[in-house]
Parts: structure tokens; C-alpha cells; sequence
């Protein structure tokens, strides 16, 4: 097993299964994209480890309350790294996380995006060395999100080639 | 006339002309950046032919239909793809769409912003071949766009030096 | 002094000290983070010399006027150029602006977010050669931002190595 799986073994953690798209929905293109050394992930939404979208659904301040939107971005984190681990193999061939725009469903008024997406950068940071889980990010509010989802995360690494 | 140009013609879609930018507006950025090998794409909107932004305006749920939104993100294709060739010269110089960022006016509740971009990943699919035009997405609601425009896209792709 | 500093220094302007974090929030990410010859830039919004977040705060277009918000866009440039000498050392070792994407706190019905994002490219062309002041942008409206600040960038450059 490799090492950053078995640290996510070790806190608990599990990898949810691929994404139950949900009926009537088409979504024509990959959750995750290599060019190169470069690894391009799509938008992605927090999961049941069944693979159905986790809830509570909805605007983070109203319908979704901080510390749930903390653990959907947590999450959103784990959806990311079972997208990665299906499509290179091994977690371990990540060398650095880059750039990562994390997005809030939020309610009229709600002003704490960044302690939402901290679910997301604490988990990236439990599991991966110091200087490959160093990245940049943004974390701001959404008009809305696909199904309603409260958080969704989009982002890029590298990875050894 | 370039293989991509072609399959352009052959689905009898047509290119729109420079945006034609509002009066009163100053825009002091490119519409492309090519850096090497990476090709930057600002934030495009939908255009008709002539180069005028492209109707029905405003939010998508409300004042724009499901339907009219997906022929405006295939409107907002066209007028990347004519920036593209204006920039590059020639579309088949591309060798691969990386990511792209698709953002919807939305009206409060509206959760179907995937179902929109579609209009612009379907047609990059239906001109590219398939390795090139793979590319990872999100597709978000926003609370307003420029000029009340329903949808913009950013996105980042690659070219042969 | 190198030679952007000094055209900062002509212009009359100040880069901000270090942003003083809002009491309560934590922030577990870095403001740049260099990858090879990639420069990731965080998020960033205006800043007061002081360090503090600069105000208005809230929407554009109800609590912030559009000369406060271009305003307010060229103070969160001097935030980011701010943050790029500490980590690069030298603003002259950039050789490329990429990408810019700037979020507006907008008010319902506000769709000139472009006149507010030229407050950032203006400056970042006042003070680096054209070549390399050139990036791709969008500016658009956000349904809210951390702090409830008014504007807020991220980017992506070029540095030589």
C-alpha cells in the first residue's frame, strides 16, 4: 500500500467509490485529465463513500451549518483523491499539489468560505508530505452548484512522469 | 482549410467575427496569451456572427431557458474557437484542451450549470479528436456576468511549438 | 532597487505589509507557492499599507461604488506584488503574467465587473514591460467573499529560474 493510502487508512478515512451520476445527468468529460507532468482535476462535490453525492444539500449558512460544510469539504477532498488514485494508480506519484479553488454554496450574508474549504486543506495536509501538499487557493461563495451540492472543489497538481 | 475548420464548415457552424465591445467599455487585456506551449483563454461570452454579444440576456432559470443556454455555451465555443484561429492561426495547431471553467448567470435555485457548459463540451468534441479534446471542467453558478451575458468561459489548452 | 520597484516607488505607491489576519481565522495555505518556473498566486483582496484589509467592504454596486471597487482592484494588486517580492525576492525575476481571475462581491443586477478588475491589470501594466504585464482574464460576480471584501484576484505566473 502506499504511503499516503495507508495514511488515509490510518486516520480512518476511506476512499468513496466512483461518482453515481446522478439519473438524467450526462457529463461528458473526465474527472481527471494528465498532460505531461500536469494533472488537471474537474469540479468536484462531496461523496458518500457509496459513490452517491453527500449532503446536507444546499446554501452553506442557512441550510448547511459551518462544521458540516467543513466535513463536506473534507469530503470533497476524499472524491478528489479516489478520482486520482483510479486514474494514476498510485497516490504516491503525486509530487505537488499546485492550485486549488474551492467553492461555497453560499447563503446571502455568509462571509467564512475560507473555514470551509480548511475541511479540504487539512485533510491534503493529514495525508501528504509537507512540500508536495503545499498549494495556493482560493475559497469563495457560489451563486449555486450543480445538484445542489454545498461545496465543490476544482484543482491541479503534478505528478511524476 | 485545417481539418478542425473543416469539421467546423461540414457541421454548417460558422465562426463569429471580433467581439464587437460595448460602448463605453474598456477591455485592456487579450483575448488569448500563448506562453510556450500554454495557451491562455480570458473569459469569452457568446457572440452572433457579426461579433455582438449574443441574447437572450440575464439569468438562466428565469429569464434564460435550459435550452437557450446550452446554444449559448455552444455560442461561447464559437467565439473561443475564432479567437483561437485569429491567435494561433490554425486550429489544428492544437494539441490539447487542458481545463475549463464554465460559468452560468444563474437565477437563485437553479442547480442544472452542467447541463449548460454541455453546449460548449459537445461541440469541442464534435470538431477535435477525442485525445485533444478531452478536458476537465467545472461548471458553476455565478451571481452576475458582464454586460448580463448568461454564460462565460475561461479555459487553458495546449499547442505545438 | 529593481526596476518594477522603482516604477511603484514613481507611481507614488506603497506595497502593503504582510496581511494581518482577521482574529479566529486560520489561514493553513501560503499566499505564492513556486513550482519550477510556475508561480501559483492564493486569492488575494486590498490591503492598507498597515496590512489590514482595506475597506468599503460588502457589494459592489450597493455599498461600494465602481471608482472604490477599481480602487479597490489596484490596492489588491499592490497585495499581490506585495506577497511576490517576499517570496521571490526580486518583482524583476517575473517574466510572465499568465492567467487572472477577478471576483467581485457583486450586488444583485451589478454586471460591470470588468470596470472593476481594470483597477489590477491597469497597475500591472503601469509597472511591467507590455510582454510581460500580458494575461488572459475574466472578472466576474461572486455571491460573497471571505471578510466580506469587495474583491478579490488570483493568478498564475511566470518567473525565471
Amino acid at each position: 500500500m502506499s504511503g499516503v493510502k495507508q495514511k488515509i487508512k490510518d486516520l480512518g478515512l476511506e476512499l468513496p467509490k466512483p461518482l453515481e451520476i446522478p439519473e438524467g445527468t450526462v457529463l461528458p468529460f473526465p474527472w481527471i485529465s494528465v498532460r505531461g507532468e500536469r494533472v488537471f482535476v474537474s469540479g468536484h462535490g462531496p461523496q458518500n463513500t457509496d459513490g452517491t453525492f453527500a449532503g446536507p444539500f444546499g446554501k452553506v449558512g442557512a441550510d448547511v451549518s459551518l462544521d458540516e460544510a467543513y466535513d463536506l469539504a473534507r469530503k470533497t477532498g476524499l472524491s478528489i483523491l479516489s478520482s486520482l488514485e483510479r486514474e494514476l494508480g498510485d497516490l504516491d506519484r503525486i509530487s505537488g499539489w499546485c492550485r486549488v479553488f474551492g467553492m461555497v454554496n453560499a447563503a446571502p450574508g455568509f462571509n467564512q468560505t475560507p473555514a470551509v474549504i480548511n475541511g479540504f486543506t487539512d485533510l491534503i495536509h493529514s495525508v501528504f508530505e509537507k512540500d508536495v501538499a503545499r498549494h495556493t487557493r482560493s475559497a469563495v461563495g457560489m451563486a449555486c452548484l450543480p445538484f445542489d451540492i454545498a461545496v465543490e472543489i476544482e484543482a491541479e497538481l503534478l505528478v511524476s512522469v
